[in-house]
């Protein structure tokens, strides 16, 4: 191996060992006691991984030694798993780092709207990612219950308009319905198969002309879901159209729903507070006065907690 | 900066670029085309952070420049924080990385026999980590829900053992105890505040010797909730006796259980197949037959799918 010390003075020490296989390793000491290693080798089978382990478990044992027992503490990492067909770091809509199961890569294709990957989860089935956003898994029946209500509907001889959804999608990409008809086939069931069924329609447009035209027609809705997009993460409406869309889908879907009408849909993570904050606001500036319910749901492949709105229209006095 | 390159003729190159103010980075360019930058820097503030997402703003535009748009795939993991007051990363049963939201250390002590850690997420409230190991959080209804039954039980009027339990912990250990009884309110109430209460009461004691004593009364339970211990992870049933604990707490409870009672458990995270294929193996190993079901659980602050048990004794035919 190969050593070469950098000495900061002010900073401290680094170490690096470097070995003739391509492995090499960063021994990063902080004045104040800080002591890092990091060890990067390049292994693709797991026999690789146990002598990684083995190493470090000397490394630690060694290190205990010298200091006497006074270290007061010992952190090893998972090791991070980077440049292999199978991508398993998929961060939370709060940037918090998060590794998946995944063993398999099922689909990955670029459409003209977003890349779409549906990687198998072990414990999760099949997910769906839009352009690196996990949307949906095999696992998430409650996020599917959570956006319509939360078991609390009767839905006999409603009349249901869903924005997006089926696969928690854009619904005007046919390669997200392509990839989810096939794949994603314990969530959507055969309902995509068939675009026209006795009691459904599925339309793969923009849904901003079809509901100005169910709008001029007078069509009415006792529920609208919109499973089209999360609550922007951007906390600057003035600067982001996103949160105009977000207004006119509202205010649109609100001119087609009944007035005893629901409508729901997801929010966003639950520690974004300042972008829930802001959806909220946006909801006082409808072109009708609406009031609001959230319900914070467990999606089980999220790995994190998620808000969902119930909104419905202001009761006025006769 | 200072700029060392090491070059292995076979296996690439490693660069390393030093700063003065303490920062490295490492470039490893492998033969193959993965490139792999790491950035290391001593921040404990936000700005320090802003200033490394924009260095890798500008290396990742200046690679895309350099590779005229050839690169298949760029991927940007959210940055380790180390050595800090607050650990954030609690890896999973099957060994996976994961980062909370942690935003205080709440309790932290060694109790004879653990170390007891309780912890505050913004989104599942605190959470109480037993030597590293996740046990339970306030948002955990789920897994209480879990090993009572699933809500299928009536309990009235029915006579029910709990081992461990309360807090989801080891029962012997009263810094657990006093730990929960404080900060972990949302989940044990008042439950712990008195040890005794009109129709309950907490022994804080070994419970092997409790079970024999109560075998040999005669005493018989309804119900039998064992919230002691996960299913070991280690395979070798053989070299390990937290196996024959495990078969000795399950045929002493068999003992308690009525003949028509259930027994409730925990097993493991539902990837770890050969853990729980053991543990299944040990039920058929009791004095007394038994069947079993088990029902696979998203415990929210888990970060992964957990299986639970319900046993009951044999019905034979008469």
């Amino acid at each position: 191996m190969t050593e070469t010390v950098h000495n900061w003075e002010d900073h401290g020490y680094l170490v690096t060992y470097i070995k003739k296989n391509g492995s090499f390793a960063n021994l990063r000491i902080h004045p104040h006691g800080l002591v890092l290693v990091d060890l990067q080798s390049y292994n693709d089978d797991m026999k690789g991984r146990e002598e990684v382990d083995q190493l470090l478990n000397k490394v630690e044992e060694r290190m205990k030694e010298l200091f006497h027992s006074n270290i007061k503490r010992v952190k090893r990492l998972p090791a991070i798993l980077r440049g292999g067909v199978i991508d398993r770091y998929w961060p939370t809509a709060d940037g918090r780092l998060v590794e998946y199961d995944i063993d398999e890569v099922v689909y990955d294709e670029d459409s003209p709207f977003q890349n779409i990957k549906i990687l198998h989860s072990k414990q999760f089935g099949n997910i769906l990612i839009l352009s690196g956003d996990v949307n949906l898994a095999e696992s998430d029946l409650a996020y599917t219950q959570a956006i319509m209500g939360s078991g609390k509907e009767d839905y006999t001889g409603k009349e249901v308009l869903i924005l997006g959804g089926g696969d928690g999608a854009s619904n005007i990409d046919q390669m997200v319905i392509d990839g989810c008809k096939k794949h994603m086939r314990k969530t959507c069931g055969d309902v995509l198969d068939n675009l026209k069924g006795e009691c459904y329609q599925v339309l793969i447009e923009d849904c901003i002309p079809v509901l100005k035209r169910y709008a001029k027609e007078g069509r009415m809705f006792d529920y609208v879901i919109n499973d089209l997009t999360a609550v922007p993460i951007s906390t600057s409406p003035e600067e982001d159209s996103t949160w105009e869309f977000l207004r006119l889908i509202l205010d649109l879907s609100m001119k087609v729903l009944k007035q005893d009408g629901k409508y729901f849909t997801q929010g966003n993570c639950v520690n974004l507070t300042d972008a829930l904050t802001l959806y909220e606001e946006q909801l006082s500036r409808l072109y009708c006065p609406v009031e609001f319910s959230k319900e914070t749901v467990c999606v089980p492949s999220y790995m994190e907690l998620w808000v969902f709105y119930t909104i419905w229209k202001k009761k006025t006095d006769i």
